[in-house]
């Protein structure tokens, strides 16, 4: 990650009208080719056309400024984040499909660079409790107002299950509400601990719906306010408790574990320990299900996002996520990777957040409307080209056998009418 | 593993009339100490009693003479095995029962053992094309009239799946088939190789029920031959073609590829090549499943089974399993934990076996009645216990979107009315 402070990217006080150097296209050929040779094609300042685009996706890179284009080749992975958000650089045509094309051409399985190692020892300090406080802060207490004005309706800010993927946005997130439920069977009068709660939408819908009691976790001020209100103006506040602190401060036993997109922001060094803690927090008998983002290797976080949208997230590969369950005597009954249930769902916010963009740009600037817009797309670029995967997975302790005999009740019409 | 030969534990040729020394009880309680002190009783040749039973399970393990208490004492995990074998020890109560009472007492997650590490550099060359060959004579060629007696009447010798938990062994067998075919969503004209066919039935089901072309490679000879046979009698020539050579000899392109029951026999360090294999032989649509025994954390195969049932034999973790997918390109797409169907698989087995234990003794002798009764008892216990997973793993091509969109599909009514 660079040292140079972001606002060194500004957008540029007037157009460039020097010539393109013949040695700086050759240095753009060469970038190209770094990053798998993508079909698209880069228009710099002067017009002069560096790359061919394809066929079916004529999306273009301008490059406004010389400037733009020397930071771009020093770094493209970060900086093509910075320059777009200050329109140093823009996209003609579709972002999304520009990006999936970029993502595509990468290499896959490229080892750990020289910077990724150097930097590799320092990550485990981001995620001491004050530090993740920190990383929470600085994503969820943008303010629920924003939120609202793309999410759905319950503000679910995880991906969503489509049983049918035409179902809108607040369909799918009260499926995957239930879905959830369903995974871990859960049943009246029981227990159920709930790792990062989100503004709470999970722990109401296990409430409303299958008569549990929920004790739900977030170091988020502003989410769990609203989670507290949710939860006194529909009744259920004797049914759900809501606590502002960090996971590590799960306590007691309980018949369900849940953890619903809070994975991605725990450091891998602390896996073993968020296992110690599940099997110190289920009963014998007890069922978990971990929601998370992650990887079909393992690999870092685009540092643009790490640095700008998620500090300290990292997606994690399965033989990773791995550390939580196998030292710890737990059992992986159910993995179920919902890759294309995040574009979808990604798809309808990138719809609602730019139909929303004047709005944004009242609350904010444009350079926030830009940088939301380039994560948006990026992720769902990311999530079309399969460098990003969902992943839920659902456990037991070591030996329990008391868990479901199989998928099929799973699979039935929903228990509920009203769903 | 002990170098001595195993003709050394030989029935004893008349009764221990010594007595039992305190030091020798006095070990004995310290062996059932290391072994996380299973409520267990054992009974000496003299009838002095150590350990206590269980209310609930009152089998004892009798120890007919000093010189077997000697060999379980300095080696149980391996020495019980023979021991058992030539009724030098004996469980007075349920085999299996007996066992679940010592699988769940072990200590769990108890790093690799001296000896365990020692041996560790050998492992893979256990695994060359020459000795994965002896390997599977030595299990799989003992003869097909030997497996006709307990398996089900299509020699499936691989984990059941039990829609209903009182279906019988004939219809899980079918339901398994038939589960794996939808789990890898197969069309009419598509094709499919298998690695591991054993006598046929998954290529066969998948060719007469799915209409597909399958290439099934498998190096047990009697069972290929029984293989063709099949294909030839049911009309299924054409589709199915049995090769009867190592996996590592697949070549070509696919639709699907399908393993069940083989990657047990493959050595965890050519895990890599045989991922790397997949991908070269999948088209960039295609589609796998691998079926196979497993563990919920690394670990080693019971030293007796081992040596005695399955040489080169290693269940893999999850996190093991990953190092087929995750360095070359594949995405998993479901994981399902069918451990409580392999116990079911186990229990049915061993009461067939147990019903056709005079005839086996006929074909064979006592003690290889006693070898395979402890093998599929120990088997059952060990499912039962959590030591041993029963994992299937779908997967694709890391960014292919032509996957299933849900698991929904898989739970429908059965496509063929004839299931």
């Amino acid at each position: 990650m660079s040292g140079e402070p972001a606002s060194a990217v500004v957008a540029a006080a007037e157009p460039d009208r020097s010539f393109s150097l013949a040695a700086e296209r050759l240095l753009l050929g060469r970038m190209l080719a770094s990053l798998g040779s993508p079909p698209i094609q880069l228009v710099l300042w002067d017009g002069q056309q560096v790359g061919k685009t394809h066929e079916e996706n004529p999306a273009r890179l301008l490059v406004r400024d010389r400037s733009a284009l020397l930071r771009l080749i020093a770094d493209p992975e970060f900086r093509f984040g910075e320059l777009y958000v200050h329109e140093r650089i823009e996209v003609d045509g579709n972002l999304t499909d520009f990006l999936e094309t970029l993502y595509r051409a990468l290499p896959r399985n490229k080892p750990l660079g020289f910077k990724e190692k150097l930097l590799a020892p320092f990550s485990s300090r981001r995620h001491s409790a004050a530090q993740s406080a920190n990383n929470i802060y600085h994503h969820y207490d943008i303010g629920n107002d924003f939120y609202k004005l793309w999410l759905d309706e319950q503000l679910v800010y995880t991906c969503a299950y489509f049983p049918q993927p035409r179902l809108d946005l607040e369909q799918a997130q009260v499926a995957k509400l239930d879905y959830i439920c369903r995974k871990l069977r859960l049943r009246p009068g029981e227990t159920v601990v709930e790792a990062g709660c989100g503004w709470g939408a999970m722990a109401l819908h296990m409430a409303r719906h299958y008569g549990v009691q929920v004790k739900a976790f977030n170091l988020s001020r502003e989410q769990i306010q609203h989670a507290r209100l949710q939860a006194q103006s529909t009744g259920l506040a004797g049914q759900v408790e809501f606590v502002e602190r960090d996971y590590r401060d799960i306590d007691g036993q309980f018949d369900a574990f849940v953890s619903v997109g809070m994975l991605e922001h725990v450091g891998l060094d602390d896996y073993h320990d968020l296992g110690a803690l599940i099997n110190r927090c289920l009963k014998p008998d007890g069922r978990g299900l971990i929601h998370s983002i992650g990887r079909d290797q393992p690999g870092n976080m685009n540092t643009w996002i790490e640095r700008y949208i998620f500090p300290g997230a990292c997606p994690p590969s399965l033989s990773q996520m791995m550390a939580i369950f196998e030292p710890n005597g737990l059992s992986v009954l159910d993995v179920e990777n919902l890759r294309l249930h995040y574009a979808q769902t990604l798809t309808h916010w990138l719809q609602r957040f730019e139909a929303a963009a004047d709005r944004v740009k009242d609350m904010f600037d444009e350079s926030f409307v830009r940088t939301w817009r380039l994560y948006l797309a990026g992720s769902l670029a990311s999530f079309r080209a399969g460098d990003l995967q969902l992943f839920q997975v659902a456990f037991s302790r070591n030996g329990n056998n008391q868990i479901p005999w199989s998928r099929q009740d799973v699979y039935q019409e929903a228990a509920h009418a009203d769903l």
